[in-house]
């Protein structure tokens, strides 16, 4: 890995269009709290080659201020990066470019404000996602990069802001946990003015242990075969170990005894120099090694390999999989509708209506492509799951749900869309909820949202079959049912149904007529 | 049933007590949104005796006004009406009565205001409980009142503000819904400016079949063999058909659209008067028939027969269900635990240790009676809840689902309570959070919270068994844990949890030492 160092493809545009349609190449970046990186990669047999991959410490959770806000700086020192980051992504198709941030951009305040001009810079959306989202597809990566192996294996990943655990067997994730604890978050709690102390380096410890003591139990409970970690802690451990002989290959608990030990003699932070550790992991190690030995002492751990895999291998394997009807989305939706026994056939119903109307309209209202159909149908399909919680205001509840589950597969962004379009189903028409969205979204998501509302209104006897006789017609502002002869005479509760829903869309700017 | 009518009893205190060991006296109150009504009656073998009734037409829905607020008169209404019941409830233990109001205090965005007053004047707190708990203790009324027969039955209320609909087996409710209309809403609606045209009557039966809409279908399915209305709508209905002799005994569809058209002949809602009608029902009778005749022709009923056990009688029940160890809460608590798949054992340590703790505390910081070991009890055993949502911020999750869910037996209140603790089970002292509570709870739950904070970081690590070594030693606002002798030495992580909770603490105003 070409760390901090930048070298661009010769030219990646070329290459790109002339392998695009057999082998497309793909690519991801980890926004990371300690570092942000990019990986450019192939897609061949199933299998991904990376082309490039680049990595620069921007330390984007050291830029956190007392109010939990990203610093101008820090703010600038990422936008830097992303801009060297961008020629990459030129002449790769936008579905094949997935580009993610983790713990220090759930955590900032003004995120959505660094997103936007990201965003700006990139040509591209970003997305922000779970710590749960993010064990999984670091658990993705791993499970890519290692031999199958029987048994089940246990993933650790120290961050910058958060430290991720996965127990998997194979490809498939068992529990999934993130912590908030990081080596660039540690730095800050225990080593703030650059002194190292025993006592210091104790209490990061003991600090962390404390975090792990909400999984140990249920962990050791599941078990384990294997044990393997990822990421730059890890990695610069395993490492530094070996050039040191103090463990033979893998990270062994006597190791990082010897190791630690070593690391409080420095006293300073910039002091510490090791051989096998890289100037700019120096400031952020023994924050990273605290976190690690609490995990080998709690865990009752004796060694460690480390794999390559992790986040941003997982989120290719990840796309390729949306790409191959392995759409984990898909999966998570249908465990959803299970577990709070949502009525499948009516959220069927309701979906086919409004793909129904939405193949109408999609032109006049532009909303092709950025899987606007794909959150249509998934937002249909769930929008009564707030009926698990109660009736009253169930499409609150439901949104509730939406945002705030760990949802497999989901971007929080994505959470949020579909939030917004099960909150505004039903009752007055919440404009004021799709203000909060970024700009580019708001009146397609609006589009969309009319579209469910309809749909509901026009399934509400709840037929076993979706209606699918009524045409649409929109015309700037204005939209246009119409029913087959007589429908509407023959269903004078359609008719009521109607009229108070044109009332309520006028709430929208839009007006609602019918014939 | 003496409507409008007071007489006390001629010295309910001393009757009350004389008998009060064997059979007490039971009392209830109901607020509903046309008439309050008021119960007593003693248990005897089982079985309530009816003792007094009483109900006034205070016609709180109407007092609603544009904003959703209690007008000054309403509210004065409902408050000399409570005057005139408050000396039946004289001399009755307090674990014998409750109060409980319905749809407008549920709509009413100032009835944390108006409960605060009638408090005061009742010298008992009064519950607000939700629409689906309504429609469970008419049930509970209702199946008492009526023959034991096989098969499902169909209860209806239709109410001021709302109407409830039930199908149950014997005492068993299997669905329970509540509807968004009402006698007098609908009135206010749809007959505000007193005149009455079959267009406006027509218009308020096809409002009521657009909500019956959402219910027909599963109802439908479930299916039911006997047809049960109660309350004074389907009561006036029941009497005046007999009483014109347009239907023999119970109500008929025939005998509804008869009547339907009558009704509207009068053209003024002030002129309605036919023999068997009460004067004080006149005004809101048109709208309840419209409801009425809407229920008949969705549901497709011929018959339905009139019973007198309803709200009122279902909550004595329910009262006498919970001192004979038939607390429905209990089988909420357990139906939470099992949908939402809480760690049941870890629940039950906490519990163990908050009450093991509430011992030692409960008489210095006066926690005795009103359901606090209960509510505790409850509180600690669901405060992992919210995991079945998300890890992230699980006790808001937890809260959240408390606050919101439908929970049987449990009044609007109780629910904020659970909420409210399991919010501040963890990470910084939520005080605002008990702000929002009324004056006279706040404190006490203080107290409560900080048991269920100190009692889940006693068992952090999870232990099997619940950790009840600790004692506990309140003084004014200082709190001091004493542990055995080299327990907290042996125990490091716990001391590290306990200075990270001495902080938390800190912000409820109270003080935290440990030795």
């Amino acid at each position: 890995m070409s760390d901090t160092e930048i070298s661009p493809l010769q030219d990646p545009t070329q290459e790109a269009q002339e392998t695009a349609n057999e082998n497309p190449l793909l690519a991801a970046i980890d926004l990371g709290s300690n570092s942000f990186h990019i990986i450019v990669a192939r897609m061949a047999q199933g299998e991904i080659r990376t082309v490039e991959r680049l990595g620069e410490k921007v330390q984007l959770a050291a830029g956190l201020d007392e109010q939990q806000n990203l610093t101008e700086e820090a703010q600038e020192r990422a936008l830097n990066c992303l801009s060297r980051f961008a020629p990459f992504l030129t002449g790769i198709q936008h579905d094949n470019i997935r580009i993610v941030g983790t713990n220090a951009l759930r955590a900032a305040h003004n995120s959505q404000q660094f997103l936007n001009k990201a965003e700006a810079i990139l040509g591209f959306p970003l997305e922000v996602i779970s710590g749960r989202e993010e064990a999984r597809l670091i658990y993705v990566g791993a499970a890519h990069s290692l031999a199958t192996q029987k048994g089940r294996r246990l993933v650790v990943d120290i961050g910058g802001g958060s430290t991720e655990f996965i127990i998997g067997e194979g490809f498939e994730p068992l529990a999934l946990e993130s912590l908030h604890m990081g080596c660039v978050a540690y730095t800050q709690r225990f080593f703030n003015d650059g002194q190292i102390t025993a006592k210091r380096f104790q209490q990061a410890v003991l600090a962390a242990k404390n975090e792990l003591l909400n999984i140990v139990k249920p962990y050791k409970k599941l078990g384990w075969q294997q044990i393997v970690g990822t990421s730059g802690t890890i990695k610069a451990a395993a490492t530094v170990l070996q050039q040191q002989g103090w463990s033979e290959h893998n990270i062994t608990r006597e190791g990082l005894v010897k190791l630690s030990r070593e690391l409080v003699k420095f006293k300073q932070l910039d002091q510490v120099e090791i051989e096998g550790l890289k100037a700019d992991r120096a400031k952020v190690f023994p924050a990273g090694i605290a976190i690690l030995l609490a995990i080998f002492e709690l865990l009752d751990l004796d060694e460690m390999e480390y794999t390559e895999g992790a986040l941003r291998e997982g989120i290719l394997y990840d796309l390729v999989g949306r790409f191959s009807h392995q759409d984990i989305r898909e999966q998570t939706v249908n465990a959803l509708i299970e577990r709070y026994q949502v009525d499948a056939q009516h959220g069927q119903n309701i979906s086919t209506t409004a793909l129904h109307l939405y193949q109408q309209v999609k032109k006049q209202w532009q909303l092709q492509g950025d899987d606007f159909n794909l959150l249509l149908r998934w937002a249909a399909q769930l929008h009564e799951i707030g009926l698990a919680i109660a009736h009253s205001q169930f499409h609150k509840h439901g949104a509730y749900l939406l945002q705030h589950s760990d949802l497999s597969g989901f971007s929080r962004q994505q959470q949020s869309v579909l939030a917004v379009l099960v909150r505004s189903h039903r009752r007055k028409f919440p404009m004021i909820e799709f203000r909060l969205l970024p700009d580019s979204l708001q009146q397609p998501l609006i589009y969309l949202a009319i579209l469910i509302r309809l749909s509901v209104l026009l399934n509400h006897s709840r037929p076993d079959e979706a209606i699918t006789c009524v045409e649409i017609k929109v015309e700037e502002k204005q939209i246009n049912l119409q029913f087959p002869e007589n429908w509407l005479e023959e269903n004078p509760l359609m008719q009521t149904d109607l009229e108070l829903e044109s009332q309520y869309i006028s709430g929208s700017g839009l007006t609602l007529a019918f014939s």
